[in-house]
């Protein structure tokens, strides 16, 4: 087996690409904006391009002039390991629904990117390659069960037994974003009420926020979820009140997780993990108090510990697993 | 291996018993009324002494008279596996609270009443036991994947991966009762308010139905959520929309369980599922408005077939697994 595959991770804002070897390093990087597409063969041509020029920028390739490919000493890639936004059955390379590229359904991005480029490829949903990158290089590590929340625009989840995806039939299990936890609440982007994600994202923050404080409050055009916690940190009482709602209802999901999978190990992962323990506290807090009070104890919950750097070794290990047939 | 084993099931009312053969048939049965304790070694007693009358009748004791025990040609149980309802750690033995049996702590059923029988004994939950029967002998044959709510007194839950139990680190996954679905809703027995045990149990229904119906309407003193299903059947408004209510409520624990786990199969079993097409026709329709259109289509739920032969059948299913290995 060569030891080295490329990892990509097809985000809502960047496509990023590493060059991941066997032991979890990230040997090169790129960042390349990411753009919605209208059809599918140009997405799958991009993106091959994009993966392509990676790859050859490698072996030799100096600013714009491309050089002949792969010398004998230089060995390229053995496989690519895609992570993507979106419900997915990985297991058969089909993506049901991509809402980062245009909103296309019913993509073969891994059979049709690895035709492209000549290399085996392969899926995976971003909160399982997430999960599996955590568990390998990061917070995750020596974990036997362990269940990730990805809190970012949306909610993202991740439920691993042994080391490996618990996919579900049809490829969707741990799609915790749209568990309802709060009949009735704040309208979903996906159309429900009480979705998880519509009262812990980074959206659900700004959305509650700008309601909250109403018009007495300055509000900059690019307010952010960052920005909402500051404010609770300097004492603004609408930014408390949504931050708190927000926490607790975490911690719903964490006690929900635990009452139904049991994991060993909870991890937080995402952008809006980055507030630490302003969210984390009172969410871990209210996730025990829901818990059967013999076992309150035994919630183990952290945060991850890899930021974004966890998607791109979690795409290179599932590479690398389809390489070795684990 | 010899060819049977008795089946136990400590329930709310009744602990029922019965021998039960490998190829899953119930040959024998017994039926006692349950009662409470507040010691420990009173209950392991009991049972022992419970479970060991039933086993010596079937070998030659007839009538209250006691005969000499088991006969070389009468073999008698190889071992004993007792389904418990309350959280509980199965692989360790372990049952940490025991609503039943007078709300004990930290019960050590399977080894203690095992020691007193001189027989191997197993424990299972009440939950993990009537989906382990269902995917032997009944509505959950040949499913990779299912997860079992059972709708009674309270509600219980079960996953099985390939007909194994899946239960988490520390025993209680599948505890789909205590997951919140509408914070802020009805308080629970636990404590928590908007468990879904709190809006879909028997319980909960009478309860509902109680309040919703206030004095207009004539109340047995022993109203059973069946009355109340007849009272809906019937065009009694109030009961109508208890009803639909925790139809609607069951459908979004159906939807959740199929975001985050994503069986093959859900099935529905316990008293309350009895009501048949009243309850799980809305909660179907309420589930399927939930899951993400593309999936809509693949969930498949069906009602439990076996009855109160589920968790017995279960529970025999564990000891002969423990007896060969498995």
């Amino acid at each position: 087996m060569r030891e080295k595959v490329v990892a990509v991770d097809l985000g809502g804002t960047n496509l990023r690409l590493g060059v991941v070897d066997s032991a979890g390093r990230i040997t090169r990087r790129r960042r390349l904006a990411m753009r919605a597409f209208t059809a599918r063969e140009d997405l799958y041509s991009w993106l091959a391009e994009a993966i392509g020029d990676f790859i050859e920028d490698g072996h030799g390739r100096q600013g714009g002039r491309r050089a002949r490919r792969v010398s004998c000493d230089r060995q390229g890639p053995a496989a690519v390991g895609i992570g993507f936004a979106g419900p997915s059955d990985a297991e058969r390379g089909l993506i049901y629904y991509a809402p980062n590229v245009g909103c296309m359904t019913d993509l073969r991005v891994a059979s049709r990117v690895g035709k492209l480029l000549g290399l085996p490829t392969f899926l995976e949903n971003d909160a399982n390659c997430a999960a599996l990158g955590e568990h390998w290089r990061g917070a995750g590590r020596g974990a036997r069960s362990l269940f990730l929340f990805t809190v970012g625009t949306g909610i993202g989840g991740s439920f691993l037994i042994d080391g490996q995806v618990w996919h579900g039939e049809h490829g969707i299990a741990g799609e915790i974003g749209h568990t309802v936890v709060a009949t009735g609440g704040p309208r979903c982007n996906c159309g429900k009420e009480g979705c998880l994600e519509a009262l812990v994202s980074a959206t659900a923050i700004l959305k509650a926020y700008r309601r909250a404080a109403g018009r007495a409050v300055r509000m900059p055009a690019e307010l952010t979820a960052k920005m909402v916690f500051d404010r609770a940190r300097r004492g603004d009482a609408a930014a408390r009140s949504v931050v708190d709602r927000s926490a607790r209802a975490l911690g719903v999901g964490i006690a929900n997780v635990f009452h139904l999978l049991n994991p060993e190990l909870v991890l937080i992962g995402g952008g809006v993990s980055r507030a630490g323990s302003m969210l984390l506290g009172p969410a871990v807090e209210e996730a025990r108090r829901a818990i059967f009070p013999p076992l309150q104890g035994k919630l183990r919950v952290k945060r991850a510990s890899l930021g974004d750097d966890a998607g791109l070794l979690g795409a290179a290990r599932v590479a690398f697993r389809h390489l070795s047939g684990i």
